[in-house]
């Protein structure tokens, strides 16, 4: 048996591995550098471009700890619950001081007053008259909260590349912080191509069909901490698609949809190599292995394949982390269920295959259904998937009954 | 020992049970039903308001599921390696129809000419001048992708509720579907309370302390879906609480942050129980309990605790389901991961607890160490940790060496 062609039908020589690819790509992807400054209001999910330190002390001053009786330390040894300390009793005030022999009215989170060295808990006094009777031996600093006791002037609080959680921005307002050195979201140009896509709003002939790809693709750059312009359709066309690259040479990351196999209409990878350089073409991946990686003048290219499926797989493996390398962004595991696996997961040895799964609860235990389709371009099977299994190259697949991690990939972040 | 106050040292008499002060809120809030559409390209995270079924079939047409040879499936009957069947070849063309003994060269996608009723892998041909040979029988719809064959049209998608996901969005378009029906987002009133509170940017006095629990709502507010209004600090003053909440009673959700306890301070349920009803005070968790639940003329209210992290466990148990209810959003689960835990969690039978831990890998195993605090005022606590491991109240705790559930609060949705 013979081929009609050359190239298109030749099919792929060799497929990179999925670590390996992605490891090209993390050597072609430089941060970008930009920051901005963000007010906390406005900061959260924002990744910090610099080192965080504390600005004060939390707390910035002695405070008690309980509702109680500020008192001097001294004044309360020897008292028991037979034989109370009796002290002179004051309400709170402002610029109240505890001298000998005094207490002084406070609540949680006061201030202590000056001459206090602790507070004694509401419960283990008696207020008699104007003089209050305390029933426990106290010691220096007892239910005292000394200033910088939570968090220290100066302390390290941050790395750059954390991303900011609503928790971190009450925190970082309680230490004196009020704005933050934030990168700003890389710029990812979007550009679906095909001589058969038409725009959405249009009713497709027979052989055409509406864009679907840059549609999810720009949804999952927003998602993913990037800044998505999502371009008109690229038709087959050499000259086309070189426009299209160009035009967006300043954006942070190109990403195409389609065109990226080896076939007749499959242009993009000859478009980038001789722009720049194809630094990967075909990986061993299923579904989804015609994904091209580049780079152009230093920005680098993801060829993600036309089928929905694919494109999906191969935006989540190289697309995800080659934006947030380029955002200065850690690359954040997914959020993921442990679940027994109801059916076999077949995988060839040498290829990494990502199987689309439907968790559910059956008697108190989660389990993973694997979805009844094989196809790359069935788009439907993804949608109504709760999340994906991956099965790593050394293996011939995973039993039925075996405990799997399910990713959710449609899940931030 | 007697104690100075009647109400404010006498603590909670009772502590409803995490679940039934759930149920409680559940019963007092109804979905606000105003919706929206929006289309494809805004709907990300959105939630349907309404089922959608497909438009149109996918695929719309009968299409190539190989690149090959369209042909009459009959044509090929008996054709083997020794003895291809030979056809006369047909480039493509938009208007090719298959005659019998002709063949129409396809590609992955393409309409299936008329006249045809099955696809020959171009593997399985041989290009021969005008001729192609055609080495394998075909059955009839071979390689054919059939009308509706992933899609039907009038197929029920999604039900209402649905959050809506990037590859959600794809599929939608592919079935002709532009624009959906979307609920409003939540309109949610952040009220931060407090005589000690001052507002962000200001210097705080000792006994003074900047306003965090507001900000750190808001912002899960808006992770949660709901569009927050984050209000100016309230002092402790009957009347000025009443006026903050008739302010916003057109909110969906009030929410207010300290003086939901029982001390003098704790103005607030007494101001709610005057406007509406109080449905619970005080529930059986730790660190936080002292959190109360109402209604004011059926709008929630979630009057959260002043502690920083009692506030958040708080806010994380009761407000975002109030908050998804009245949304008519789905309550869906944290992301998780399962962990070893390094140090026993103690807990109190009868009570929730609620354990800050952080994650990391040792040895190859996930493992989750408890935070050493058991502070509910120590913010740090929560910002420096990875998610939360939760205690039932059958349990009186949970010991070194088990396998836990680590809730990741700070990740959508």
């Amino acid at each position: 048996m013979t081929h009609t062609g050359d190239r298109h039908h030749a099919g792929f020589k060799e497929r990179t591995r999925v670590a390996d690819a992605r490891d090209a790509l993390r050597d072609a992807v430089d941060a970008h550098g930009r920051t901005e400054r963000a007010p906390l209001t406005e900061a959260d999910g924002r990744t910090l471009a610099a080192t965080v330190t504390a600005e004060r002390n939390v707390p910035h001053y002695d405070r008690a700890a309980m509702d109680g009786y500020a008192v001097r330390a001294e004044d309360t040894f020897g008292a028991s619950d037979r034989s109370p300390a009796v002290l002179d009793r004051y309400e709170a005030d402002e610029d109240a001081t505890v001298g000998p022999g005094e207490a002084v009215r406070v609540h949680t989170g006061s201030a202590l007053p000056e001459g206090a060295d602790a507070v004694v808990m509401i419960e283990q006094v008696e207020e008699v008259g104007r003089e209050v009777e305390v029933f426990t031996a106290l010691a220096e600093g007892k239910n005292v909260g000394d200033v910088g006791e939570d968090v220290e002037a100066g302390q390290h609080l941050y790395d750059p590349g954390h991303r900011l959680r609503p928790s971190d921005l009450g925190m970082l307002r309680s230490v004196g912080v009020d704005e933050v050195e934030v990168y700003q979201p890389p710029e990812v140009a979007v550009i679906p191509t095909g001589e058969e896509l038409v725009e959405a709003g249009e009713t497709p002939d027979p052989g055409e069909v509406v864009e679907t790809n840059g549609l999810t693709v720009s949804r999952f750059v927003e998602r993913w901490g990037g800044e998505a312009r999502y371009r008109d359709v690229v038709t087959d066309d050499e000259d086309k698609l070189r426009e299209a690259l160009e035009r967006d040479r300043d954006a942070d990351v190109l990403v195409t949809t389609g065109g990226s196999s080896v076939g007749e209409r499959d242009l993009i990878p000859e478009v980038v190599d001789e722009l720049g350089e194809v630094l990967v073409h075909g990986v061993a991946l299923k579904p989804g292995h015609p994904v091209a990686l580049g780079v152009v003048d230093g920005t680098p290219v993801v060829m993600l394949p036309g089928y929905p499926v694919a494109c999906i797989i191969n935006a989540v493996q190289f697309l995800r982390p080659a934006l947030k390398w380029a955002g200065g962004m850690s690359v954040p595991d997914f959020p993921s269920t442990q679940a027994t696996l109801t059916r076999k997961i077949p995988s060839e040895p040498g290829v990494r295959t990502f199987a689309r799964v439907q968790v559910s609860e059956e008697e108190g235990e989660t389990v993973a259904e694997p979805v009844r389709t094989s196809g790359s371009g069935i788009l439907s099977s993804v949608a109504l998937a709760d999340g994906w299994v991956q099965v790593p190259e050394e293996s011939e697949g995973i039993a039925e009954g075996k405990t799997v991690t399910v990713e959710k990939w449609e899940e931030l972040p």
